[in-house]
């Protein structure tokens, strides 16, 4: 049998492990993955197109498991409240090729996403960051909160949106979450003083959310909003100033800030950095960005993490997705096993006529 | 919510059908949606290969749906009782990207494939054709029988298979079903005097299940078992001799037993006959071949079958697969609303401090 782990029962593992405690948890697999990053096949997204938006899914495996997410994006969605961006995944066994977990990816990718970004922050941003300004506060801003206060200890936010009802919502949430948090009515304004700076807004353009002027030294830069072709949300001085860490290049030059640079921009792959290969921050002034486009790796370790957290758990609903003949040459004799018992059989003829 | 069809419902469904009744609604879809090729979006599949195995993800799309289908091929499964074969499916709406239904598809592949075979020799195999040889008495072969009987009125068949286990299944699962089945102990008797032969063996390896001289002028072949690199059924004078048919030009020149042939081997795709453009058989004693490997749009017409007949059965189980926030930025108020009552939240802090 295969585990099903809808909405209901992630929200129910999360809050038993606690959500920050998750994010730490998740942290942990997720610096494990990028460690041995090597060892993973790693290919590009398959993306199916309509006028309304886009379909992807995205594998990847290593020797052991496989793991992919299916992920919409859909920007009128929001009209009929739908989701604009909608997830789910499969892990499976390598070794016999069933799979071992389905399991919703909506609020795991805002999870992960939120994990990602705090873990990268532990190694690049000053040690004794305290502050974080927030732009764009959608529905990932909340939870990059939580991991950054659960990984780097950051507790005072200073946050803008342009608009009101987000920033009520992200104010709402998080104060009663214990944070302390100032609303700004500007980006300017939110930014000054911060250690931390995270963009993650939703325009499907080439804006400028933060410009060359509005970072300071010694600022590490959370740039999570720029996330596909056309879509960029930094001035491009600031990645001129900046030392540059990505997740898998050639995937950031397409989809990240990256793509207003050109192609021989230098940049670091973060693994290197967890792997202890290449140094992360290497002096108090350095501005750092992260120009996160999120990666099919970070699923993996947010599918495995889940397996693990979910393998003994006997409240786990398990469907049916993968017969179990008595006999794997008889799938017709599986079949006849769920034929209606009052139906009789026809009368047998074993003879050639 | 999405629906979730898995083994023991799709069985109830198919018995509900019936099963050759099932198969011929099957073909219908799959006429239709053969018909309309240049309507859809086909791309090559994804593979992820292990020592032990391969996980394939293939997808496909026309402007309305969304489809993909996992499976695996994992040949030493057999020794563990698992299946070397399993597979499951999704089917989405593109202008949401909203998965509609996620279902078990080894018994619906066994069921397409079957139609499939049946739904193209009604137009290649000559009409008073009245028995069939099977050479592979697999998992597949039962669906086969079943679905050239519902769509030619093939009742009697010849049979061969290495494995007397499998043969016996065959036997007493066919006898059962009402046709005329004889077992021989060679695939040269079992195909003698037959008007169509199905090869569906399941050897890794090149092999001649069928040589030239076993077969006879007006004969037309159905030949599933060759569906992967390094793996062919027939004698390469077949081919030379034969109208040779297939799904997609280019897959089935790598899978297929075309793979023995040169590049410019002339070919001609299923989907011109059933729209008309092409006739498939000109003369009553032309050997006509469909060299099938399995095609995504196959796996698309049965979901979309299978979404025909549940999209109002009030016996199919949903799934929550998809988040459903009260409002879409809020995605942290969704995780909220699943926190245990018991749990008192943390005290409130909204001012900076």
């Amino acid at each position: 049998m295969t585990r099903f782990i809808g909405v209901e029962s992630l929200a129910r593992i999360v809050h038993e492990v606690g959500v920050e405690p998750f994010l730490v948890g998740l942290a942990g697999y997720l610096e494990q993955d990028f460690r041995r990053w090597s060892e993973f096949d790693k290919v590009p997204r398959h993306a199916s197109h309509s006028d309304l938006g886009v379909v992807e899914l995205m594998p990847i495996s290593d020797a052991g498991r496989f793991a992919f997410k299916y992920v919409n994006g859909h920007p009128g969605n929001a009209r009929t409240g739908l989701l604009t961006v909608a997830a789910f995944g499969v892990l499976a066994d390598m070794d016999t090729g069933y799979p071992r977990l389905v399991a919703e990816m909506t609020l795991l990718t805002a999870l992960r996403t939120a994990a990602t970004s705090a873990l990268v922050a532990s190694h690049l941003a000053r040690p004794e960051s305290r502050v974080m300004a927030m732009i764009g506060l959608g529905a990932q801003s909340d939870f990059q909160a939580l991991a950054f206060r659960a990984l780097l200890g950051i507790e005072r936010l200073r946050v803008y949106d342009i608009d009101p009802a987000s920033t009520a919502k992200l104010v709402r949430n998080l104060s009663a979450q214990g944070f302390l948090v100032e609303a700004f009515d500007s980006a300017h304004e939110a930014v000054m003083s911060a250690d931390i700076i995270t963009t993650a807004t939703a325009d499907k353009c080439n804006a400028t959310i933060l410009s060359a002027n509005m970072v300071g030294a010694g600022v590490h830069i959370n740039a999570i909003g720029g996330d596909c072709p056309g879509k960029t949300e930094l001035q491009r001085e600031i990645l001129e100033r900046a030392s540059v860490f990505v997740e898998l290049e050639e995937q950031t030059r397409i989809e990240g800030e990256l793509q207003q640079m050109p192609a021989d921009f230098p940049v670091t792959e973060v693994w290197r950095v967890l792997a202890g290969i290449e140094a992360g921050r290497t002096s108090a002034a350095q501005v750092t960005l992260f120009d996160s486009v999120g990666f099919a790796l970070e699923d993996f370790s947010a599918l495995r993490y889940l397996d693990a957290l979910t393998v003994e758990d006997a409240d786990i609903a398990e469907i049916d997705l993968i017969a179990r003949p008595d006999d794997p040459v008889d799938l017709f004799g599986l079949l006849q096993r769920y034929r209606p018992a009052a139906r009789p059989p026809k009368v047998a003829a074993s003879a050639f006529a």
